[in-house]
């Protein structure tokens, strides 16, 4: 068989990502010098990193990017980077006590991958017992949580910034949206534009970081010492999730639960429509239509939920912290963060469900957000109606219209393809779930392998019992923990370029 | 609202059926008054169709059925005859003790409307308990397996004979198999294809219960007497699944369910193939892209779960009735037809798990099947295919190919719609009836909830547990029954010809 894909430049550019990986590892080795903590972990990571990073950059040194060597590329640098940024993990566990999650002679990489795998897709489903959250130093938490800001930068630059041609129905959507070209228009240059995202990125974490450490001086947020400010802040825009208290957004005070909402809704909003935000240009958001349903979606949802929870006697409660809530884990589960302001899985089922449904919805495309997205969902229900109009008019000719622009039927297939694929894997996932659980002799419930499979899947996090949101994923069997690794993988990179890895003609045609 | 539907002819049509129930009527009368038992509820039903439906009939003289009128006599129909064919079971209920799932003042009607529905729509889910099936007279019985005969027929006459470009993703999809086109040519006139077909299915239906009395008189089915033979005879080929028998096929010798096998396989074949075969033309069959796909599922499907049965100690047995127990109940599943040959209910949770995603399955376009279908789901993995190859070669054109023909891009758009709305209906009902049956202080588990609302929708009949093949639907809240009821019809008709009454532009543009 003749390879016709370029894989040697593939290789290079994640080799590349790869070496600079040594950067954002030096913040942990810094912190652990300054804690007094062991710095090997950190220090085995950044050889790694250089040593495989320039190894593999070096297979090519003029490098071109077609299609099919972008999707490649992205597919192994995810999954590069998070063997790469598990190395700390999985290096603590070697010193740890067996009572560590990460510890043990199976479970260690497992676990540690699964770890780094949920950290560079910002899916946030944690394998790290109260054991972890006790003991691990600062640096180990700290790079839990930079992992998730990365995922959520590469994210961006890939929807938007370099590669915007790249993930099938993300980006082609992006096209169809206005904002984006004309954005392009503004700055002709790739660069420039990755600059712009790059910039608003690092700007809202660094004010999400602000607020949090703000409310702590203010005296409103005892808890919210300048490593948990920069720490959660480093996982709200991201829409990532992890946080180094084991209670989540539960562990602080109401102020800082609600100061948090705002940040998870805007990391889910296209980045296109933030930078025209902070021209001053509000006209556009309000003319999106997937913003208008993003915003709608949240808000009758997060209603929804809260009049479920305050009708429920069992957590009925006053009126502030029913809406609080209800608000923010419907925000959290819709714009797939993760967070959890309290443990929703106490909830009556009918809540739960509204959550469970609440995941596969997703914020808006051009954003750090994962899942469905709201844009693939509103084509969808246009594309319904469209359908149901010409079932009763089969002469009628009625193109689907997004804004003032006519999506292209190749684009409504493509999303077609991606609602029913997401949707399909997701079961075939917790049937797998399920199976191997029994195979185990452990009986995992129905409802909490759907949640845990959508949950990994559209990289959202936590889920509901073994899976709760003050719970984590060390309790699924092995083999189960090593699946969901791959799911999280294929799900961050949207699905397609890792399937068209395993079709014949992506090699050979 | 000026309203643009002539919804008199649709009306008018719905009339002539209704009147034209009477006839079939008749026959569990004759038994009724042969066996000495009350002919009250089928006098009543009979005048109420006499009366009811001449009325309706006289909306119109001059009738004429465009598109939208056709779905909503099509919409009309099946509610109509479900209702009057429903008549029986509710008077009965009305003389019955109270220990009967007929009886009682609240749940008489919704049951008997269950039963009705279940009946037309050839879904085969029952509220009769074990008192009903001792003490309900062989007329109520028979007449149960009349209305789904009847329900396999109207179904086929609409896919095929008299309405072929109704059913949207169904006939239309017909019309790219090449075979419905020929039969056609061969047949112009539409009664005559209409004949045909009806011809076929009386002649299947007759095979079936000679087979079955003949097994009888062979003294190798010792249960399966004359009623029973032709009982089962009426709800096999029309994949329907009700039975006189609470305990369903698992009554019978294993010779019987062998026999029952090849019967609801052919119910789910396409019966313009079955017409080629009649014929003596064996290749077409061959040469069908969608039978050999359906088969094959069918083999796949029945060792795998056969292999899961047989690997489970709980339920391992000897080599004849593991094959006999897999293959028996995987093709009941993906045919809908809905027997149960022993108490699957008892299997592991990945031998269950298998049934349950075979439901989603069906068999062929233009059977008595329901659910989504194999030619449905043979276009979306072509689509699947072809999205994936375009993903790498953006420029290439590659139409989607049935047989030799190509599929055009708009009905692979339908499908989709279908497909997506299938599933997308199918959770939310589990959704509904979870949080319904919490509202009522009954916690229904969610692997019971997702099969009961699968079984419901896609028509097949029993699920699991509560919803368990010798189990009954009684077990669940008024308000659930009265819902299923409405989603059984919806899914019976493909979803469509409901959907759209729904929208303005169907009364008024
Ligand atoms: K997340
Ligand atoms: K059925």
């Amino acid at each position: 068989m003749e390879i016709r894909v370029d894989w040697r430049s593939s290789c290079s550019l994640t080799g590349t990502v790869l070496k600079w990986l040594s950067v954002p590892l030096a913040a942990p080795l810094v912190l652990a010098v300054i804690d007094g903590d062991d710095p090997l972990p950190f220090l085995v990571a950044i050889a790694v990193a250089v040593v495989l990073g320039g190894a593999l950059e070096r297979l090519r040194e003029e490098r071109t990017l077609e299609q099919r060597e972008a999707f490649l590329m992205v597919a192994l640098t995810w999954f590069g980077v998070a063997a790469v940024g598990s190395i700390p993990f999985f290096v603590t566990g070697l010193a740890a006590p067996s009572a560590s999650a990460f510890a043990g002679p199976i479970d260690g990489p497992v676990n540690a991958f699964f770890e780094g795998m949920s950290g560079i897709t910002t899916t946030g489903a944690t394998v790290m017992s109260g054991w972890d959250f006790e003991n691990q130093s600062r640096a180990v938490l700290l790079w839990r949580q930079l992992l998730q800001w990365l995922g959520g930068l590469g994210i961006l630059i890939v929807a938007i910034g370099l590669l915007s041609n790249l993930l099938v129905a993300g980006a082609q959507l992006m096209e169809t949206e206005s904002q984006t070209r004309n954005v392009r228009k503004l700055h002709p240059h790739l660069d420039e534009t990755a600059r712009l995202i790059w910039g608003l990125y690092v700007g809202l974490t660094a004010l999400a970081a602000g607020t949090f450490y703000a409310l702590h001086l203010l005296g409103l947020a005892p808890e919210m010492d300048l490593f948990n400010a920069v720490s959660h802040a480093l996982t709200s825009v991201a829409t990532a999730g992890f946080s180094p208290e084991p209670d989540s957004a539960g562990a602080f005070t109401p102020i800082v639960q609600w100061a948090i909402i705002p940040f998870m809704i805007v990391g889910a909003t296209n980045f296109v429509l933030l930078y025209y935000l902070t021209q001053g240009d509000w006209t556009r958001p309000i003319e999106s239509e997937e913003f208008r349903f993003y915003i709608g979606v949240l808000a009758v949802l997060g209603a929804i939920v809260s009049a479920m929870v305050w009708l429920d006697p069992e957590t009925s409660s006053a009126v502030e912290p029913t809406i609080r809530h209800g608000l923010f884990n419907v925000v959290s589960m819709v714009t797939t963060t993760g967070y959890a302001s309290t443990d929703f899985d106490l909830w009556s089922p009918g809540a739960k469900h509204m959550l469970f449904l609440g995941m596969f919805l997703g914020g808006m495309a051009g954003s750090t957000t994962c899942s469905i997205k709201s844009l693939r969902w509103l084509v969808t229900i246009k594309a319904f109606r469209r359908n149901l109009f010409t079932s009763i008019h089969p002469e009628a000719v009625r193109p689907l219209r997004l804004g003032d622009e006519v999506v292209d039927e190749e684009t409504v297939q493509d999303v077609y393809t991606y609602v029913l694929l997401a949707i399909i894997i997701f079961f075939l996932l917790t049937v797998f779930v399920v199976v191997d659980s029994v195979r185990v002799g452990d009986g995992v419930g129905e409802f909490e392998a759907m949640g845990a499979s959508a949950s990994i899947f559209l990289n959202i996090g936590p889920a509901f019992e073994r899976a709760g949101p003050f719970e984590n994923y060390a309790g699924f069997p092995t083999t189960t923990r090593i699946v969901m690794i791959v799911m999280m993988w294929i799900g961050r990179i949207e699905i397609i370029p890792v399937l068209v890895l395993f079709t014949a003609a992506f090699w050979r045609s």
